[in-house]
């Protein structure tokens, strides 16, 4: 076999270790009995452990070296040789006793997570806020990065994006949402927030779900959805990928975004190219084009009038309840833009205000500049800011999320990125689609989906997210897309 | 580490891979989407290969011979590295080429086995078993017997068993059982057959059977219930163990007593002691042993009169069609005797001569006495010899079970051997429990799980299976009580 043959086997084999494992999570999530626990960490564990030591190992140093040596360039090895080098450097050169220290570490901060959350005392948490910074800033130190360590972790996410590109972009952002935000909040906030509760019996949504997702294209011989806690997506392999969301009997859209949202994950997974599994080339490329994906069909189809214009009449079959709220006040009900405290509640406006606070704090966290116990005093200033409003405590202020707990530091941004990223193709989908609208206003999303399996989907890895968009939309990432796009569904008047 | 420490840390991995396959199995036939067969069959194969590879590398035959030349004697390794060194020499015995030449020849099998059924045309399906028989025979070889071949596949299912120990226990039950089948025939026949039939929907058989597995014991937050083409018990780990039915909404017998019959599995997994996991001191010893719990709760407490006394209003609760049968008519119909084509759908005397059937034949096969072209001729004139019926064709002959086109010869004794060694085990629980059938009468079946979880589950594979039986019940496997069960069950006159 040759170097190449050799990279190809032993990462199918990872390949499949890893689909174990999603089937072994998405069972924990769904299924498994309570006592299951012990048991399925240890399996978890030792699988995990398994693929890493596989992917990791000198051999595949070496064989890597081996193609990289090689002459000539070719479609397929090229892009593969240079993403196994990438996951092979990222996972090698943090040592061991680094990578243990972190996962220990985040073990505690975790279970003092939850406790600071509960009793809304930040104290509690502050040490291993602290201790996690200090571990990741030497793990960017290993990772290596041209500007600032944030760089470093933020890669991790999403390849090469840097402070260089992300601050401007956000930037941007974030001056046309402030100086958007009170038009549109006093557009859209005209009926009460609870205008569109009722009764939605959990098997009529179940139904509705599944026909909204199949609409969309996901194809249910190869996927299902199921129910939990927290909404996922699972990719187990090519002709498996299941989806999960949760349900509000009193309001049926929260279920409804929330599996177009997973969908949209899952149909880029069902894009993939199956005859490059085990191989980056078959992999979801970021989780900054992945997110653009979910939100694309949360927002961009699943919130449009078009949409609507089709599935209200089937929505309101499903659920009598609606037959009571006009289209035109229903559209606003599911497009309130208000400024809150909580970020996965937050509106496609506002939530990106709530990306740039953390972006912000994080990066100063990592690049030394604000210390772990300076945190809620930033926070809440900054917040003061950018919403107008005072944060009552860090239970609904710093303490909301779950990331920084598990050392997730450079994740957030991959969000805000996904929308912008969502704004900007569904803007170049629009401009080579001329029938779009037209179709999605009659339940057809077949044009959709194909230009996005042709342009985004089929390309697994080949590119680097940046210029996959490039690719896909003749210009670099850009926030004007989606200003753009809140201008326009909104009729707004600013300039 | 000592070899002794090496060996648990390596089983340890083993048990680790193999529930992670059980989980894996388990989902593809409870819910994975059929798309995901092909990499689902990828994984299933890569964990099994990884997991005989490490239980099989040279390294674990070294560890082993360490163990047993070190001196003295443990009541936690000795039984460990007996049985290490059993299932090590099983799976090295038998040349790599064999294994594949099997699997292969098995997996053509298979396909022409399920042709051959559907057309009824045993032509089909001969080359294929006399392939089978000729490598079965080869693998006997290889692992070596004392007697007869036939002993060294019996021994892979029910280690210890051989002709010279099964032919004397199945001929004393074959002429008992020939001599009681015409009186209780007559006595549990009076009703017609399908007296039973009425509107059981699926969610209240669901309820029911949920509290008859609770009130067997069954712990549901280490453990589940769901739906299959076929039913059954999956042991995932400790903490872990999964049950399946199959539901016919017009009679809810079919579905408990399936259930009973798989929670009896289920107990027995439960029983294990959860700290020797990943040890033989952890395992099931044996199938005989398995289907001996799970017979006793379908067969001895599940169609018992004491087991109704209790249950029969709550079941009539459950399913009102229930109100309009005698109490004494529905023990006679669940207890219903009567010669069958087929074995699965066979009572609990009839069952027995199905299994004599498959192990006269199988046995003649595998010793090479009896040609795989000649099996239809062989098996209907016995079939008619016991059961006094003529085979209307072999579909419903000797092409019924999936058996043989899987290789398993030697598997059906175990059935039977399960059936003696229920009835043994409960003869000797109601010697010991005075207060057994009062309990049972009450809903209660706490004294009999005790009873079972100290006699039979706690051991693992501490004792041979015919071992464990006598230290349980006193003495040596006999068919007898199985015999004096189902003459008193029916207040039999026979001597």
């Amino acid at each position: 076999m040759t170097a190449y043959e050799k990279l190809r086997a032993r990462m199918h084999e990872v390949a499949l270790l890893g689909g174990s494992s999603s089937v072994l999570s998405w069972d924990q999530e769904t299924h498994m009995p309570p006592k299951g626990t012990p048991v399925r960490a240890q399996q978890l564990g030792y699988l995990a452990g398994l693929a890493h030591r596989l992917a990791t190992a000198s051999e595949v140093g070496d064989w890597i070296q081996s193609c990289e040596e090689e002459d000539g360039s070719n479609p397929e090895r090229t892009p593969n040789i240079r993403e196994w080098r990438r996951d092979y450097d990222r996972s090698t050169r943090v040592p061991a006793a680094l990578v243990e220290e972190l996962t220990c570490a985040e073990s505690f901060a975790r279970e003092a997570w939850v406790q600071a959350k509960g009793v809304t005392q930040f104290s509690t948490f502050e040490p291993h806020l602290d201790k996690l910074v200090r571990l990741c800033r030497r793990k960017a130190d290993h990772l290596g990065f041209a500007d600032s360590p944030y760089d470093a972790l933020m890669d991790l996410y999403e390849p090469g994006l840097t402070v260089r590109t992300a601050a401007p972009l956000l930037a941007d952002l974030q001056e046309s949402l402030v100086a958007l935000l009170p038009e549109l909040q006093a557009k859209t906030s005209r009926l009460p927030g609870d205008a569109l509760q009722g009764v939605y019996p959990i098997p009529a949504q179940q139904a509705f779900n599944h026909e909204v997702a199949a609409a969309m294209g996901f194809d249910f011989a190869a996927g299902r959805i199921d129910t939990t806690a927290h909404p996922f997506c699972s990719g187990i392999g090519p002709g498996d990928c299941r989806l999960t969301t949760r349900y509000d009997e009193r309001d049926f859209t929260s279920s409804l975004f929330g599996v177009m949202h997973e969908a949209g994950h899952g149909l880029y997974e069902q894009g993939l190219p199956a005859e490059a599994y085990g191989t980056p080339l078959g992999e979801a490329v970021s989780l900054g084009i992945h997110e653009s994906q979910s939100r694309l069909w949360e927002n961009h189809v699943g919130r449009s009038r078009e949409f609507w214009r089709h599935w209200y009449s089937r929505a309101g079959d499903a659920f009598p309840h609606l037959r009571k709220i006009a289209p035109d006040d229903f559209w606003l009900l599911i497009n309130r833009i208000e400024p809150s405290f909580i970020r996965v509640e937050a509106d496609e406006l506002t939530y990106h205000l709530h990306i740039i606070l953390r972006f912000e704090i994080e990066k100063a966290l990592i690049e030394g500049t604000l210390e772990a116990r300076d945190v809620p005093t930033a926070w809440n200033e900054r917040f003061k800011a950018l919403f107008g409003m005072t944060v009552p405590d860090d239970a609904k202020g710093c303490l909301q999320d779950v990331h920084w707990s598990s050392g997730l530091f450079g994740y957030f941004p991959t969000y805000t990125l996904g929308s912008l990223n969502a704004a900007q193709i569904f803007a170049a989908a629009q401009r080579q689609i001329p029938t779009l609208a037209g179709d999605l206003a009659e339940g057809r999303c077949a044009s959709l989906l194909q230009w996005l399996r042709k342009h985004v989907h089929v390309h697994g890895r080949r590119y680097l997210p940046a210029e996959l968009i490039r690719l896909a939309t003749v210009e670099p990432p850009k926030a004007k897309y989606l200003i753009d796009h809140l201008k326009t569904k909104f009729g707004s008047a600013a300039e």
